[in-house]
């Protein structure tokens, strides 16, 4: 698979964030034996293709790369690449190397924006759902609302159906300042929380204000204080704020009738009656919560937008854009380095690279292709929202799907973007994939693909569950015993891994081998080379091609032994599955 | 190449030009043997995917046909299908059927925007270069103007370089007039006239004015002779209007310096100011040259608008949108059966399917892949801008190519984009594809795939020509035997194939075969069916399958011999290639 190749990272990019006008070097690199001789570049200035002849740069090893400038002429800037090789001409795009004429929405993409803020490129995310994570004793203290259905115990089983988003376990914000040493000994360096505003369910995605924080969850002065706690160990936090909808028991839903869509709500569940964002006091209402909260005392680090596929679209009503537009600088006015992430479960590239939303939750660019590389032969059901029982692929099904969607966004927009391998929205991964040794492989890809990775709070302890609901089980403290702290090993291993490399948190992407129950890749930044292989089930005599000719890699994670490249670039060799290791590139 | 398979066409789409809230009936064709049980639709409402089941309605042959029904709720509401298969599930979006997950760029789009007129969609386009068509007697006596320089006679050949643009011939509008009877017996029903109104080149892009039709043309009152011959005779006129630029004799230049950006030009031609949309006076001038020239006395059908991809784009600017949606209200005023068509020499389908263009010159998705399957052996050049040899592709990448660009637009956005296969801004077909048999075939796939097909004035009677300016020779009146006759008859059949086919102007497209030299499809409407050979060499004992079973197929084009269909829907032909037929299904 050794192909001429650009991606959006640094080794082919000279900046990945100009300004307009700015003028910007890109490379391609051109692999001995893949015929190439010539390099155009086609890029698309105000609408109209035009072209530049590349110029060798220089050759390292057996790789010729080729370099050619670029302005940052419009906001989205496409380009692509015309090879000319002794078997015809190809075009190099961010889908690959076609030998026929594509569309230019797999163009690569130069994006004249502020890009996402630097810590959250590095980031390791934990996702927390504050009532199953963790109680302060203040919490046996509280009252029940009348909403609510007090859990008999933490540990009380969570029992999927139509009162299961009533059962309030409890869990607070200081339960979570409490257990912040499990988030850092874990190797993640933010939370997202879902949402604290006050409600009348435990997801509280059916806000009954957004001015203050939820008295279940300890009020203000909690959120204050678990800032302060997180703020001392190097921890960020992030929001959750629902811009598509609120709860009917908001106090707008009666004294501003002008925000909501008459009549309109949620999927047609009339507690959550529809946003209407053509009211210019809507706007302004958010952009204040959006800023009060990114500032102290509280200084959340961003939000992640709940239903940000929906907000503001209504019929003939499109108006995502300016939302998001909106929402991003009104995080950059509190905070110069706010993160914005847009929730968007099937397919959020026509909404990234503009002056909106930073990335988005990558269920269909990351979840969906490794659960259906990774799902046991048992768990039947598709816990993404279709019809069918979730499919069984190839690891080339898995390739051929990442690709896809990641051709449709900037780089740095995937980068961005959070790679998840469920959330409390799904079922848990360690259900998925049935074992601990497939979720090893799971994690294994979340913590070296691009893309930010998200855990969901939980799985890193082996926890269960086959949906969105029983998912929420509270978090197990009281049990350690039920820990697989074999997981929890490898899980801080590979984040450990992960944050220690600037290959896996920065390096480009070169798919080596993908076949079967096999992937492999590699990882290059400017100071490190990292190659990735995921097994799903063993494989002997793997016959590899286009690796780094006459050398030895040295094993950095998983326990393999040293890997001898031949003069050739080719090695073989036989993988005991399912399994995660990873190499040095010398 | 049996597949479940779904297009916009009217056999699976029961209203192509829904309302907004309208409920439209899709279906989707399962052949035998393809091991689908279950159908699901997936569609997106304001953003977030729904699954709807479909029901079986009925089966007929072979094929088992479901049903479901869809609102219209969105300005474009996207679907796809998901089947359930004896192997797995499988998507079937516009890019056909696919084993993994695709973004939804290639959903199938329902567009609740009023269509392209009917007349349009059934349409054979002429395009006439004025200069170059034909002289009244009146050319004679006009003076030639400062710029010009005026050919010796009206058969002096063409000379490519930097004063082609210059040189006169002198055709006028007039002349158009005498020579109708060429275009009504060649069957064409609509001319395209490139620029009328008066400039300083031969082309008339460079416009000093829009006010007028140039003296050298016969001004306007030419153009009401013109216009009434044509509708006399049945036959539509289309103009040409550059909206991206002015030519820097035009008084706005001078007088109107809020019209442009200062210094900038088309491609940094001098001459050639760009416009700059921000003004509103601006848009009000063109509001009224797009009606003043749509209505009585003149009464054209529409507008092609030159240069639409950089129109109004500029750096951070981008009002392309709104001045097609202006545009488009514009012709609406004046004719509620206007058509807007857009020039795009790359990729048009991001600015399709709103509420401006109705359709694009699709060079991307027609002209190149058929090109490129057509060329000469000796024709090293790419006529179509790209700095590398026109390559040579198989028949399999020509169906790749033209399925990766019509699956990013609605079905009707690609009935009513112009197939062409070349104009006055390419090399002539002829010398393209080398002979006048190839020139057959390129000319059996223009009338008989989707896609209004636009002959240049010319090609007809295989007039050659390696590049644009080479191209623009006049028409050989004078000289009848320099005509191929041959290539004139077989336009005139082709043509009317097409106009007397229901399943050619308005049929569904199933790929049948598609395999280096050779292209087989049918196009399948309520009343007619009908199966499309194209081969550009012979091919032996070719093995089809995917026929109607037990049928015999008579010839409808082309001369070949009834097809017999085995009982298993195969059939075994031999090919005597270059070669285009047609047989009609029973």
């Amino acid at each position: 698979m050794s192909r001429p190749h650009h991606d959006g990272s640094e080794l082919y990019v000279s900046d990945p964030a100009p300004a307009l006008g700015d003028t910007v070097t890109v490379f391609v690199r051109v692999p001995r034996g893949t015929g190439v001789s010539r390099v155009h570049m086609r890029w698309v200035r105000d609408g109209e293709p035009i072209f530049t002849s590349l110029k060798v740069d220089h050759r390292r090893g057996t790789d010729t790369w080729w370099r050619a400038e670029i302005t940052a002429h419009n906001p989205i800037t496409r380009y692509r690449f015309l090879l000319g090789t002794t078997s015809g001409v190809r075009w190099l795009t961010a889908y690959g190397v076609t030998n026929h004429d594509v569309p230019d929405s797999t163009d690569f993409r130069l994006v004249a924006q502020p890009p996402a803020p630097q810590w959250a490129r590095d980031a390791v995310i934990y996702q927390i759902f504050p009532d199953r994570y963790a109680r302060s004793p203040a919490a046996d203290r509280r009252e029940t609302p009348d909403w609510a259905i007090r859990a008999r115990s933490w540990d009380e089983p969570v029992v999927p159906g139509p009162d299961a988003v009533r059962v309030l376990h409890g869990g607070d914000l200081d339960g979570v300042a409490r257990r912040l040493d499990h988030v850092t000994a874990l190797g993640a360096d933010t939370i997202y929380l879902t949402p604290f505003f006050p409600a009348r369910s435990n997801h509280r995605y059916d806000a009954s204000g957004f001015d203050r924080v939820d008295p279940l969850l300890g009020g203000d002065r909690a959120l204050e204080r678990l800032a302060a706690a997180a703020r001392d160990r190097g921890v960020r936090l992030i929001g959750d704020l629902t811009t598509n909808h609120t709860g009917d028991a908001h106090p707008w839903f009666t004294s501003r009738p002008d925000f909501y869509y008459p009549g309109v709500s949620w999927l047609g569940v009339p507690s959550l009656p529809k946003l209407n964002w053509a009211s210019a006091e809507l706007r302004e209402e958010f952009r204040a919560v959006v800023r009060r909260w990114l500032s102290p005392p509280y200084g959340l680090s961003g939000w992640r937008i709940d239903v940000a596929n929906m907000t503001a679209r209504l019929g003939a009503d499109d108006r995502n854009h300016e939302v998001a537009a909106l929402l991003r600088a009104a995080v950059h006015e509190a905070r110069a380095d706010g993160l914005l992430i847009a929730e968007h479960g099937h397919d959020a590239t026509g909404d990234l690279d503009r002056d909106g939303w930073h990335g988005t939750m990558n269920y269909a660019g990351f979840t969906r292709p490794v659960w259906s590389w990774l799902r046991a032969e048992t768990a039947l059901f598709d816990g993404l929202g279709n019809p069918e029982e979730l499919p069984v692929r190839e690891a080339s099904a898995l390739v051929a799907t990442m690709s896809a969607f990641a051709a449709q966004m900037s780089w740095r927009s995937w980068e961005a973007s959070w790679s998840l391998l469920g959330s409390h929205d799904t079922a848990r991964i360690r259900t998925v994939v049935g074992d601990a040794e497939r979720q090893h492989v799971a994690a294994g890809l979340l913590f070296t693909l691009p893309g930010t990775p998200m855990v969901f709070a939980g799985d890193e302890l082996g926890l269960t569950g086959g949906g969105n609901e029983s998912a929420r089980a509270p978090m197990p403290w009281d049990t350690p015993d039920s820990w697989d702290t074999k997981t929890l090993g490898r899980y801080r291993d590979l984040i450990a891994l992960r944050r220690g490399s600037p290959a896996l948190t920065r390096g480009g992407l070169r798919w080596v081998h993908a076949d079967g129950d096999v992937l492999m890749f590699l990882r290059e930044s400017r100071s490190q080379s990292v190659l990735v292989l995921a097994a799903r089930a063993s494989a002997d005599r793997l016959k590899l091609t286009g690796l780094p000719p006459g050398t030895t890699l040295e094993n950095l994670y998983g326990g393999a032994p040293p890997l001898h490249i031949e003069t050739d670039g080719s090695a073989v060799i036989d993988i005991a599955g399912p399994a995660v290791q990873v190499w040095v590139i010398p």
